[in-house]
C-alpha cells in the first residue's frame, strides 16, 4: 500500500488532525481466507502503538487461532507494547457465571460485554472476530450495532469479522474488505495443516 | 472458518499425512486491504509451531509495517516460539556490501536470497511481502519463480503479497486470496493514521 494521498478533501469541518484520528470501524467479510488472520495483524500495529487491544471471539471452538492468541498473549505480557485481553465464547466468557443455554445466547452475552466495554472505553482496538454470524442469524440486532458503533465515546477502533457481514454494517463501516477465495487446496482434497490453519 | 472436510479425496497416491504435511505457496492478491496483514497474521501461527520464519520485505519505503516488524521481532527473541528473520529491501539487504543501483537490482539481490535460503531450507515460513511487483514489472522472471518454488526441498511454506500477481503465479499456488476494496476512507478524504495503517 503507498502512502495514502486523500483523492478528494472532505467538506466535514473537521481539522486533519481530527479527520486522522477519527474513530474507525473496519470489516473483513467475504468467503475467502484472511478474514482474521488480517484482523489479528492489525492487533499488531495496535500493540505497538502500545493501545489495550480487546479481542472477542465469537465463535465456539477454541481449536482455531491458536497461534494468534498465544502470540498475541506474550506480546501483550511483554511490557513492550499495549495490553491484550482475549476473551473466547468457545470456553465461555469471563464474566459469565453459568454456562449459556445456547450460542445465541452466549452471543448476545459477548455483544453485552461490548458494549459495556465501548462505554468505558476500555480498549483502544476491538477484534470482534466472527461477530458477523451472530447478526447475520439474528441473534444480535444489526441496527444497534451499528448505533451503539456510531455514538461510541473516544477514539476506538472496531474491526469485525466474518462471512456475509450484514448490508447495514457494510453501510455503516468505514474500510470495508471483502477477502475472495481464488484457490484453496481443500478444493483438491488437502486438509488443513497446522502452522497454516491454526 | 469451519474444520475442514475435503471436498474430494485426491487420487494423488500420496497418504493424509503426506497430504497434510504438503508445502503450500500462498498468494494474498487484489486492491483491497490485508494483503500483507494477514501474510503476518500468518506467521503467528508458524512462531505458534516454533518454526523459523524469515520475512521478506521487497518495498523501499520502510516506513510501512513498523508495527508487525516490530511484533514479530518481539516474539522471535522471546524463546517462546520459532525465530524471526526480518530482511528489508527498504533499508538495503543485509547480506548486500554495495548499495544497488536501481531497485530493480535489489529486488532481484533478494529474491537471489531467498533461492539461497530455500535451497538451504533456512525457514519453514517465508513471507515474500510485496514481490508480487517485481514479478508484475518483470524485474524477476515468474517462471523461475514457479519452478523454483515447484522443486524446493522439505516442508518449506512461501506467502507472497502484492497487487497484479502473475496469472502464472496464480496458476502454481496452492492458496490464492483476493482482496477487494469494498470501501476505504482514503475515498471519502480519510488520511491514512497510525494503529491501523502502520
Amino acid at each position: 500500500m503507498p502512502q495514502g494521498q486523500p483523492e478528494v478533501v472532505p467538506d466535514d469541518g473537521l481539522t486533519t488532525r481530527q479527520r486522522r484520528n477519527r474513530p474507525l470501524t473496519i470489516v473483513h467479510t467475504g468467503i475467502g481466507k484472511g478474514k482474521s488472520t488480517a484482523a489479528f495483524g492489525l492487533a499488531l500495529r495496535a500493540w505497538n502503538q502500545g493501545w489495550p487491544v480487546g479481542v472477542f471471539q465469537f465463535v465456539k471452538s477454541a481449536k482455531w487461532k491458536v497461534g494468534e492468541e498465544r502470540a498475541l498473549r506474550v506480546l501483550g505480557a511483554s511490557g513492550e507494547g499495549g495490553t491484550v485481553a482475549w476473551h473466547k465464547m468457545g470456553e465461555g466468557w469471563s464474566w459469565v457465571q453459568r454456562s449459556p443455554e445456547s450460542s445465541e445466547e452466549a452471543a448476545v452475552e459477548g455483544w453485552q460485554q461490548v458494549k459495556r466495554d465501548l462505554a468505558a472505553e476500555t480498549y483502544r482496538l476491538y477484534v470482534l472476530d466472527e461477530f458477523a454470524y451472530p447478526m447475520h442469524w439474528g441473534w444480535v440486532d444489526t441496527e444497534e450495532v451499528v448505533s451503539v458503533l456510531r455514538d461510541r465515546p473516544g477514539t476506538q477502533h472496531v474491526v469485525i469479522t466474518g462471512r456475509n457481514a450484514p448490508p447495514a454494517l457494510v453501510g455503516a463501516a468505514d474500510l470495508v474488505t471483502e477477502m475472495s477465495k481464488v484457490k484453496h487446496p481443500m478444493d483438491s482434497g488437502q486438509k488443513g495443516q497446522r502452522g497454516i490453519e491454526w
